[in-house]
């Protein structure tokens, strides 16, 4: 006997069948439609990309441990892109004399990253991007939460489900500068930070106290901060901040467009990627049972640099697939899909030549008039089977009416249709059938 | 100075810029759409898979030459999807006995070659690819052709642009018996046949005397009913060839469902993949500056049975996207798009915190009605830009209709807006306004 194949897919790879395809079509048609409403405009890159676009500025952890990279036949090192950004602003930097600015794009690319898989994180994982380029003003990255509120919305997420935790690297350097850090403690402290939500209070402190090597009144003074990001904030407006006024300004506009109750100022969000430069945040899903950052984005205003002599002040987020419909499933906001054939069309046995032209010539009308009034139609394609394997078929594969063609119907220029869902028949004329699509 | 990045996508790669994507989702609309109507359901894999899943059945050129392959941080060895019928094969092999059959597939996904890019030909590439699993009748083999055939005259290809050339491997074989072709012979000759269309006559003559070994009788024999396919279908018929009697049915029924004029008998069709057991087809394009194969595809009856023991007959097509964009432009059917960007929400310098609460007040109300109507609309970012530079944006934007809101607008609880073809403005309540959307 001859050895099988394995059926599996890839480790952390997902098959998508024509039911999860559905599922992912609807996120990715909400995803879509938000953004255009908002006149941003589609891209795309490669999915296969240099190894040093991540080298640059994507982060250690991510370059050394998750990136699928190799060496090509013409001995090129290339990697699978992990992530969309590096490739927007190659994109951007290609081509930045000739675009108009504000640059606002959108994609939906597939990403690879070397990961244990586990819930809500794939190997591949699909990623929606929104990014502006060119503007330096709170306003574009008011704009981009503005985005990702709208995508929660459409939806159907409501208050209290989710909120997006907005820091920004400049005020957290200017706090660092009041703590007198080092670069190393100022590594340290952004990494306990990054854990922090995983990780106990107790632990906190003692990577406080120990790598970071704050005395303990040090740490009360930093603690009850971190708890109380309005006092934070205050010290650091009246220290003269600019991400502090950042910070402000953005709450300020989301009071004002009246989404404030989805925006909180919250200090220990850093985000792990290397390039961001200022307002940062994440998103998280507030269900008791699912609490966890969902996604996250920012300011990069000093990425685009690594490609031309110019810089281009950037901002936007990433968006994944697996997280956003783990959401939905926590909050019950999963549709059902229906069935979207709207027509079956049996064969049936014909028991001469003239008969099976007449079949094909009625079946030919008919199923262009179906297709042509935007429905779906598919046809029987077996000569030998009988009514009822055919109604069978049909009704498994969703089909919402069956059109009968037999020879009584052929010899006497009638179709009947069979409505699936209630079950009554009629036959009518093939003009009238036609007519009433 | 630092070393700048390139800015040059990888090599045989494409950057999708929001003109080109524009260009590929008008391809990917059509291809949808037509698939959906047949009542085709959307599929995807993964973009790696397993290496074995390209040994077994893709041909030796595609695996020795062609593959993406490397091995991972688990020391798996993997490849990037060269082609998706291997894919399609192993989801419908790990599902086959909860799967309703015949199964009717469709997927576009991006594909990996290496490969010399030049016309018609990028590393990267997207394919449609569309199948029908579980029937093995000359039905299913039309429906196919039937598909690629809609699609075609979707796009708004006409008679005499394109054909669809179909052979039979069945019908090849019994024809080599007759010729008393040893098994390498009949690799030769295969092989011969798969590049007539790209060398001279001569050329092609001297292969089949040399390393096919023909003698000069012979190759007149097979020359003539190389060059006059009605003769060698005749003849194989009398001889019952079975993939002579399914080439038949097939010219038979697209006869019947009048699409005689896209399909045609050529035994010089071979396809490279080498799992193809029965019915093959290419599609040329007969523009003379153009004229070459487009696409193919063909039934494949054996694939299945790499994962199980069970066969399962299959048939369908792989439809890229570099050849059709080609289609469309070499016989002018690509059409021009416009821009979707409905309005264009200015910002103009406010005086005091009042006149900034209104103007994001009324603006919030506008942006969401005319978002919730489908339309789109994008604001300027930035609080100190003059109305000209606005205007001129939202010119080269493409923007239909701009949106003025400056302080006496906002004091008299109107809007102005200007429409940016006819060059006209009007100023309306906001009332009014939202009632015309």
């Amino acid at each position: 006997m001859v050895r099988k194949l394995s059926t599996q897919p890839y480790k952390g790879s997902r098959d998508f069948y024509p039911e999860d395809m559905r599922a992912r079509n609807y996120i990715f048609d909400i995803w879509r439609s938000v953004c255009k409403s908002y006149g941003y405009e589609e891209y795309d890159g490669p999915f296969l990309e240099s190894f040093e676009l991540y080298q640059a500025k994507s982060g250690e952890e991510l370059v050394n441990e998750q990136l699928y990279s190799f060496v090509d036949r013409g001995n090129r090192r290339v990697a699978v892109r992990p992530e969309m950004t590096p490739t927007l602003a190659r994109m951007v930097a290609a081509k930045y004399k000739a675009l108009s600015f504000p640059v606002r794009w959108f994609s939906i690319p597939s990403l690879w990253r070397y990961e244990k898989p586990q819930r809500g994180r794939q190997r591949e994982f699909f990623q929606l991007n929104v990014d502006i380029l060119g503007v330096d003003e709170v306003l574009a990255d008011f704009e981009i939460v503005s985005v990702a509120v709208s995508i929660m919305k459409r939806a159907g997420a409501k208050e209290g489900m989710f909120e997006l935790r907005v820091n920004n690297r400049k005020l957290m350097d200017d706090f660092y500068k009041i703590l007198n850090f080092s670069e190393e403690q100022k590594k340290e402290f952004n990494k306990a930070l990054d854990k922090k939500s995983k990780i106990s209070e107790d632990e906190f402190k003692k990577i406080l106290t120990g790598r970071v090597g704050l005395n303990d009144g040090r740490l009360v003074e930093v603690n009850n901060l971190l708890n109380n990001p309005e006092q934070l904030l205050a010290k650091m407006l009246s220290e003269q901040s600019p991400g502090a006024k950042e910070v402000k300004s953005l709450l300020k506009l989301a009071e004002e467009q009246k989404i404030e109750s989805f925006v909180k100022f919250d200090p220990t969000i850093i985000r792990g990627l290397a390039y961001y430069t200022g307002i940062v945040f994440e998103q998280f899903d507030l269900n008791p049972q699912n609490t966890r950052a969902m996604f996250g984005g920012g300011r990069y205003n000093d990425l685009v640099s690594i490609f031309i002599e110019d810089s281009i002040p950037a901002t936007g987020f990433g968006m994944g697939d697996v997280t956003f419909w783990d959401f939905l499933i926590s909050w019950n906001l999963a549709p059902n899909f229906d069935s979207d054939l709207d027509y079956f069309m049996t064969k049936l046995p014909q028991t001469n030549e003239n008969a099976t032209k007449e079949y094909y010539k009625i079946t030919n009308l008919i199923t262009e008039a179906i297709r042509n009034k935007n429905q779906t139609v598919m046809s029987w394609l077996d000569d030998n089977s009988k009514l009822d394997k055919q109604l069978k078929f049909a009704d498994k594969r969703g089909a919402k009416k069956v059109i009968i063609l037999g020879e009584s119907e052929i010899a006497e220029g009638n179709i009947t249709v069979k409505d699936m869902i209630s079950k009554k028949q009629e036959t009518l004329s093939l003009e009238n059938f036609i007519k009433s699509l």
